[in-house]
């Protein structure tokens, strides 16, 4: 029996009750894909491991103390609100069973799907690399920033105690991957350092912290054309940010990171910017896997032999011209959102799903106050100031929710004027109430 | 040698160098206290626990999800930022030697003063309740409060996913303590679950979720004038909460509140707002203390015998006319804090110190929308709308800091036109990086 021909029998099994979709995953690529089935005569079911959608190109800032949780994160069901057709679920999906189809959550609820969307995105992957899980931080959650932010904190907050721990290099922070999310942690760590820590430490030798940005690769924003890479650079290391390109990581440690050409750099932050690897969930599918753990999708983002289930965002690898998949970027995982609620709606009316086309979006890092870089589709390149506002612009645009976005301009404001960060808090969120 | 005389020597003593302040606690008091003294020529130390002050009156909006946690904290060290004489150490205080003169904080250091202030505010007490430790959530910092939200959240999750646990009363929340804290929180509970939460669980039967607020005394707010009290309680009534007056609470299990009436109220998230016992630093200094562990303390708020050591706010049991001790709330603590610096000042100078005198500044609590009650000095009583808005307007102008005011600007308007409560986030901030 061929694809088109189950599909098909599918269809008719369908009539006289509504399709149930379960989108796994409320990122940018799953939210988009409910959002667009806001009309579509099906019942929508978003399960997602946390109760808010992260916009993750701000992470960096809650992790610099410009921004705090709940600037950056927006809580999923407030989504759905005024959208009738969707309902959400909390839970980890931990297995898919094809044949019943359904999905198991973590509470061992099994919940039945007729169309399944997978967008769970992709977590901080080590490469293998000694002691990274257990002594370097990710980016990849609010929580993951929170933690990475009181570390900083109480890592001043210790040398302030106790000034020999400066020798240790308690003041030393290290980011490792020259990616847009190591460059703009590097920058924000700078300015938090010399703008604010500064002055809030009059006791310590602020200029003895080092912030140290580590890449493989011989620039930073590989991605990125030369020119705006060198321009990162320059500017990282105008900011005192020290450059360590076209060496690998070889060993990090409690207390400090070795390099593969055999550099010992003291510290007790590693921020682990190096890496994604695809949501484990890929696994449980059982189909067929890149490198990076993504699942193999055909043209129209469905799964190969599994034409009810589509796959979208960082969890994906899709076929594109030079056989290289999408880059793991939101663009991609919001236009994937969109185009697999049309090709849900195009099955359910018998119609067949078109093609999945990627437009580029381009790609934009901010560096610091007044610098950033920006390539547009169309090649053209902005740095500086006019790529900062772009930058500004952009991402207060693309927040979800008007307070969000309030917010975000107060403290922004309150940032570029003053040279403050007032979210620098230490909390520790889960301690027992009698703290 | 009487005290007058000591004082004399010891003002000799320090010919030659600058006194040295140690200020233990950055609340309301302690920080009043400090920067009264930006223009003394002395050395001042600020010594807290946490990082940050924390505007207590506010705590109940970020457990009720209105606010996050940087909009009602403030980074100690940057109240400083432009205050010389100033510097801050993270530590608890863990003994007072009087004969030496330091205090010695939990990593073991030893702080030398001349000058020593008190201002460790209080901490949630259980009168000895079973269960309460355990089982109860206090509300006196923003961890608490944080903890608070999630519980709530975590709750009414559990319940969406299993309905079953409604029956086990899973949705209620039993509020305990009927001061302007439980108030307080009871009216800002019933708008997130009757407002927010509603819409969140269109699965859910809201109605079932029940707030109960419990008061030992036959009243709510007993310290405000009756007809205030009569107000408050019409209209939590009105907004669907339960009072049990006159009951006290037996016990706090897992699963219940027992009262001392052999009512069982199923629930699994308690709030405990019963009332508070002084820090146990007073233990630690050796000197008299009343029924709520707090100092005794002269008329000038020295301790006696000790008349290098001043302590301030609610660890205060200060000399009133009516011998019952100053109210703990905070214009005690800022005008304690004012007061002190004064004395100090006079006791640098070698003149005598004035006694301390509190001037009322009326008590406010608010309940919901639109609805407060304000009690003036000269006795005058605001509610409803009025009420509402004096008390809006001055938690505004007493918050620290700029963008601290105008971020809690943007959220009550935020949350009073939209009827939401943007913070409602699940996050564990200390869960580890692979989370």
């Amino acid at each position: 029996m061929d694809e088109s021909v189950a599909a098909g029998l599918f269809t008719m099994s369908l009539i006289g009750r509504r399709p149930k979709v379960v989108i796994v995953g409320a990122g940018f690529g799953g939210l988009a894909a409910a959002k667009e089935m806001a009309d579509l005569d099906v019942d929508v079911l978003m399960i997602d491991a946390r109760n808010h959608h992260t916009f993750q190109p701000l992470l960096y800032q809650i992790a610099t103390a410009g921004l705090d949780a709940d600037d950056v994160c927006y809580p999923i069901r407030g989504v759905f609100h005024r959208q009738g057709n969707a309902r959400v679920r909390l839970g980890r999906v931990k297995a898919i069973h094809k044949e019943t189809k359904t999905v198991t959550v973590d509470d061992g609820t099994a919940i039945p799907y007729d169309f399944l969307v997978l967008a769970a995105g992709a977590v901080t992957a080590d490469f293998g690399v000694p002691g990274v899980g257990e002594h370097a931080l990710g980016l990849k959650s609010a929580t993951d920033a929170l933690t990475i932010r009181t570390k900083v904190l109480e890592s001043f907050e210790a040398a302030d105690a106790d000034p020999a721990l400066v020798d240790d290099g308690v003041l030393n922070i290290v980011i490792v991957g020259g990616g847009p999310t190591g460059v703009e942690l590097a920058g924000g760590m700078s300015e938090l350092v010399d703008r604010v820590l500064r002055r809030d430490y009059p006791g310590l030798e602020i200029d003895r912290a080092r912030i140290v940005l580590i890449e493989g690769a011989d620039r930073l924003l590989g991605s990125f054309a030369s020119k705006l890479s060198k321009r990162a650079e320059k500017r990282l290391v105008k900011m005192g940010v020290e450059l360590k390109l076209g060496v690998a990581v070889a060993e990090v440690t409690a207390a400090s990171v070795r390099l593969d050409d055999g550099t010992d750099i003291p510290t007790s932050t590693v921020v682990w910017a190096a890496g994604v690897k695809a949501n484990e969930i890929g696994t449980a599918l059982g189909g067929e896997l890149d490198r990076g753990g993504r699942i193999l999708v055909g043209k129209d983002l469905s799964v190969p032999g599994n034409p009810d289930v589509w796959v979208i965002g960082d969890l994906a690898s899709s076929p594109t011209g030079d056989g290289r998949p999408l880059p793991q970027v939101a663009p991609v995982a919001v236009q994937g959102g969109e185009f697999v609620a049309k090709a849900i709606a195009a099955r359910i009316e018998g119609r067949e799903s078109e093609e999945f086309r990627y437009r580029d979006k381009g790609s934009m890092a901010t560096i610091g106050r007044n610098a950033a870089v920006v390539e547009l589709p169309n090649g053209r390149t902005l740095s500086g100031w006019p790529g900062w506002i772009t930058w500004l612009g952009l991402h207060l645009v693309l927040l979800i929710g008007f307070r969000n976005r309030a917010n975000v301009l107060v403290n922004w404001a309150w940032n570029y004027w003053t040279y403050d960060r007032g979210s620098r808090l230490i909390l520790a969120h889960t301690q027992p109430p009698t703290d």
